[in-house]
């Protein structure tokens, strides 16, 4: 059996109902949201409420980090001692690749991270195009790349210690971690490279969002674009303000 | 001849064309957008921005330094002590009562400051009633009667360097101050003003916008927005987001 991976049955397969407003969409119908912020911020809850706030499938989140590179080549004692909050970690080619490609209307097999073996599972998920993409990661608005393809950037802003607070608690309840080994990772490397590459990337993006996930205007201002531009593509600004100081 | 200054006739002269949407408003089709921000963060611009992006007369701007204190009683020499960027400088309970008035389309006469002589001037400025008042300074996010009012809070976020530079190029152009006369001031008042009482109201905030009016795509954002709860005042929020620490 032959099973096409074209744009056309992707799109089929990936859409249960009517596109939204249009049956075949142009680029100008869809478009990139970026989410970024540091662990425990809220950014996964705010991608999610966008989700939320549309009809099923009009939504793709993709998570930056299904994009760590794969690390099956390197030994798994080596693999351990991996920065997972540093930039060279991810591979944004990968990602890049993949919204391109989706932006086309084209699926795509994104690649699953197992946070056990440390590297790439061998199976992918096939992410079907849709109209809006929701990409969502601590580094996302690092990569210029990244940042140009986004018509929309926003960074989820939250005090450190309630940040703090909210990953204590994941990791112990749902990674079963010591208080000593939440507290050393923390300290040694996710502060650190939170303040050297995660919280730098602020200045670029077009809306900041305290408390992240809890915060219904933010999160309702944004579906109200949203759903403006899904409506009016017409009205769609023809990108992104430029990264500056912004004098004049 | 009389002038009578009643809701109906304030608002007949305040509308040249249809009101937006409906003919006669109720309180769901009014609302109160608040911007605040440190000196030179641009948020008279950003306000500004909102106004041109509707039609004539839909945004009212309500400049909190038009409600600076009466200081008549105050002889001439104290009056230059004031510190103007302290949250008891304004008179609130005056902007309080006539943001009600107007929301209820009642006019108001609105305070008119000289900063010659320090103190206000004889003469009013009559405000009518619109659909949206938009209140914009320093601290119109300090005092929780003003917050509670407010449909959507922002904050205009702006370097610290970026706004000192445009206060002294404003100050010695525009009000023919000395470079030393404006560091001294912005050394001994307005930068512990703002970072003991400005600063810390970005907490408040619903969105914080970065680079203030330069920032199309929050100033686009914005405008969506309210577009949609004046075509929809179904859709409006019910209030924003209690103040909080974002846990949960």
């Amino acid at each position: 059996m032959n099973n096409p991976s074209t744009a056309i049955s992707a799109e089929s397969q990936g859409s249960p109902g009517p596109f939204y407003g249009r049956a075949v969409p142009g680029r100008g119908e869809r478009l990139i949201i970026g989410v970024a912020g540091g662990t425990g911020s809220g950014k996964t809850t705010v991608a999610r409420k966008l989700r939320q706030s549309f009809p099923p499938n009009v939504v793709q989140l993709i998570p930056q980090d299904s994009y760590y590179r794969d690390q099956t080549h390197i030994p798994f004692e080596e693999r351990l001692k991996t920065n997972y909050d540093h930039p060279l970690a991810f591979d944004n080619d990968l990602l890049i690749e993949h919204l391109d490609a989706l932006m086309q209307g084209e699926a795509v097999e994104q690649p699953v991270y197992s946070f056990i073996t440390h590297t790439r599972a061998q199976e992918t998920r096939r992410l079907m195009p849709s109209q809006i993409l929701v990409v969502e990661g601590i580094l996302v608005l690092e990569d210029a790349r990244l940042r140009e393809r986004m018509d929309i950037k926003i960074y989820v802003q939250t005090d450190a210690d309630v940040r703090f607070v909210r990953r204590l608690r994941r990791d112990l309840v749902e990674r079963g971690r010591s208080v000593d080994a939440v507290i050393e990772q923390y300290l040694g490397v996710v502060r650190p490279m939170h303040m050297q590459f995660i919280e730098p990337t602020k200045r670029y993006a077009d809306v900041i969002v305290p408390e992240g996930g809890d915060n219904v205007v933010a999160i309702d201002l944004l579906c109200s674009k949203i759903h403006s531009i899904l409506e009016h593509p017409e009205t769609r600004q023809p990108s992104s303000m430029p990264a500056g100081t912004g004098m004049e």
